[in-house]
C-alpha cells in the first residue's frame, strides 16, 4: 500500500468516526453531513496536512483529527458554495448537490454543523491534551485561514465578481484566499502540530502557496479541456458564466505554462527537506496531471 | 454603573475590536457581519458567560473574548435561521435581516464568517496562552453544545416539525437543544475558565437548563400576548405557522405557570453560591417579565 492510499485509509475511517450519528429526531442533517463528506473528493488537504506533520519530525498520528476537520471544513465550504444563493450547482462530484439531495435548509444545517463538529474534533483529541499549545495555534490558524481574512473571504470576492470582468490580480487575489488559503492550512497546521521550526514552515508555506495556485490553473484549464463525465461536473460553465478564469485572461497555452511554473516553485521550496520531501513533490506533480 | 450594563459595554468593545476589517476587496461580508452583531439583542449568553466564570471564583476579563466568541456563534445562528430556505423571516430585532440588508449569499457567508471567527476569538486569546488545558475544554465544549448534538440539531429539529402537531415532550427537547444548548453553554464555559469543580459546575449548568427553559415558554408568551412595535418583530407568527408552542400546547395560563416553574427551579439551582448568585438570580426574574 503506498503511503497516500495509507492516508486516505485513516483519513475516510476517522472521518466516519467523527461524524454525528443520527440517534435524535431529525435525520436528515447528519445524514446531509455525512453524504457530503463520502463523496470522494481528493482528500488532498488532510494528505497535506498529515505528511506536512510527518515531514517536521511528527507523527502522523497525532495529526489525524485535525486532518479530519480540515476535510470537515473542505466539504461545508462546498456545500454551502453549491446553493441556489451561491453558485447554484445542481452537481458535485458526479452526484447531486448537498441541497438537492437533502433540501436546501438541511444543506445549510449540514455546512453549519460539518464547520461546527470540525472545531470539536481540533480541541477534543487526543493530542490536544498533550500539546495543548500546539493544538491552540492550530485551531486559531485553521480558523484564521478558514474565515473572512481567508476562504470566506475568497468567496466573497467571488460572489462580488460575478459579471464582471476581473483582473489578474485580483482573480490571483481570490484564488490564493478561496483555495490557497486552505492549503497552506493544511501545511502550516501539520507543522505546528509537529512543533516545526520557522525555517521548516515557512518553507512548507511556500509550498502550499504555489500549489494551490497550480491547483486552480488547472482546475480553470480543465473546464475548458476535460469533459463532464471524467470531471464530475459540468465542463465549460466558466465560460457559460463569463466567468474571468487563468484560462479567458491568459490563453489555454500561457496558463499551462503558468501552471507548470507554479509547480516548479512549489518543489522549490522543498530543496529544505531533500529526499524526504519526495512525497510532496509527487503530489505537486500528480496535482498538475490531474485529469479530473 | 451596574454589573450588568459594565459586562455590556465590555462585550459590545470587544466585540467591534474582534470582527474583521473589510480592508480587503469584498467588504459586503465583513459589513454583514458587523450590522447583524450591532443589531442589538439581550446580550444574555455572554453576559451568564461572564458572570459564571466570576462566581467560580475566576475574572470574567479572562473569559471576555469566550464571551465574545459565544454571541458571535448566537448571531450566526439567528442569520441562517432567517434565510428564505430556514424561517424566511424578514424582519430581526426590528431591523432588515442580514438577508433583506445584504443580499442571501452575503448572509450565508457573513453566519459562516461569524461561526468561524467565534473560534478563532477563543484560540487566540491571551488566557488561552495561560491556561491552554482549560481553553480546549471551553473549545470543545462550546462546539459541541453549538453542533449537531446541539444548537444545529434543535434547529433541524425544528425545521422538520414545521406544519406538524408537535407532543410536549418533542417541543421541549427541541428547545433544549436550540435555545438551552447555547444557555448552558455560557454557564458551563464559563465555569471551566474559572477551573470551577464540578459540584459548581453541575449547579450552574441546571441553572441554564431551567433558564433556557423558561426563556422560550416566555418567548412563546409574548408571541400571544405582545404587540410588533415592543418585540421588534411580528407577534402572532407561531400561531400563523400553525407551529406548536407551549401556549398552544398547554394554553396560556399553564404555560405562565410552567415558566414560573422552571424560574423557580432556576433559582432553586444556585442555592449552593449563597448571596454571590444574586446577579444571576436578579437575570432570571428579569427574563420572566421581559416584554420583548
Amino acid at each position: 500500500m503506498t503511503r497516500f492510499d495509507d492516508y486516505l485509509e485513516q483519513i475516510n475511517a476517522r472521518l466516519q468516526a467523527l461524524l454525528p450519528v443520527s440517534d435524535y429526531d431529525a435525520p436528515a442533517v447528519c445524514d446531509a453531513m455525512r453524504y457530503s463528506i463520502a463523496g470522494g473528493g481528493k482528500r488532498i488537504r488532510p494528505v497535506l496536512l498529515l505528511e506536512s506533520c510527518r515531514l517536521c519530525g511528527g507523527n502522523p498520528q497525532d495529526a489525524l483529527d485535525f486532518a479530519c476537520a480540515l476535510e470537515m471544513i473542505h466539504t461545508y465550504s462546498l456545500i454551502h458554495d453549491d446553493l441556489p444563493c451561491m453558485d447554484d450547482d445542481d452537481m458535485r462530484r458526479g452526484k447531486p448537490a448537498c441541497h438537492i439531495a437533502f433540501g436546501e435548509a438541511s444543506a445549510v444545517l449540514a455546512g453549519d454543523a460539518l464547520l461546527t463538529e470540525a472545531f470539536h474534533a481540533a480541541a477534543a483529541c487526543a493530542f490536544a491534551k498533550q500539546h495543548p499549545d500546539r493544538a491552540l495555534e492550530a485551531i486559531a490558524l485553521l480558523a484564521s485561514l478558514a474565515g473572512a481574512g481567508g476562504m470566506v473571504g475568497g468567496q466573497a470576492i467571488d460572489l462580488q465578481s460575478e459579471g464582471q470582468a476581473v483582473s489578474l490580480s485580483r482573480l490571483r487575489l481570490m484564488d490564493k484566499l478561496k483555495t490557497g488559503a486552505l492549503m497552506k492550512a493544511a501545511c502550516a497546521v501539520g507543522a505546528v502540530l509537529a512543533g516545526a521550526e520557522k525555517a521548516q514552515r515557512d518553507a512548507l508555506e511556500r509550498y502550499a502557496d504555489n500549489l494551490g495556485q497550480a491547483f486552480q490553473i488547472t482546475d480553470d484549464i480543465l473546464d475548458v479541456t476535460s469533459d463532464s463525465q471524467t470531471l464530475g461536473k459540468p465542463v465549460g460553465s466558466d465560460a457559460e458564466q463569463q466567468k474571468s478564469t487563468y484560462v479567458s485572461l491568459l490563453g489555454l497555452e500561457t496558463a499551462k505554462q503558468k501552471a507548470a511554473d507554479c509547480t516548479a516553485a512549489a518543489l522549490q521550496a522543498l530543496a529544505t527537506f531533500g529526499d524526504e520531501a519526495a512525497f510532496l513533490r509527487k503530489t505537486a506533480e500528480r496535482l498538475l496531471k490531474r485529469t479530473s
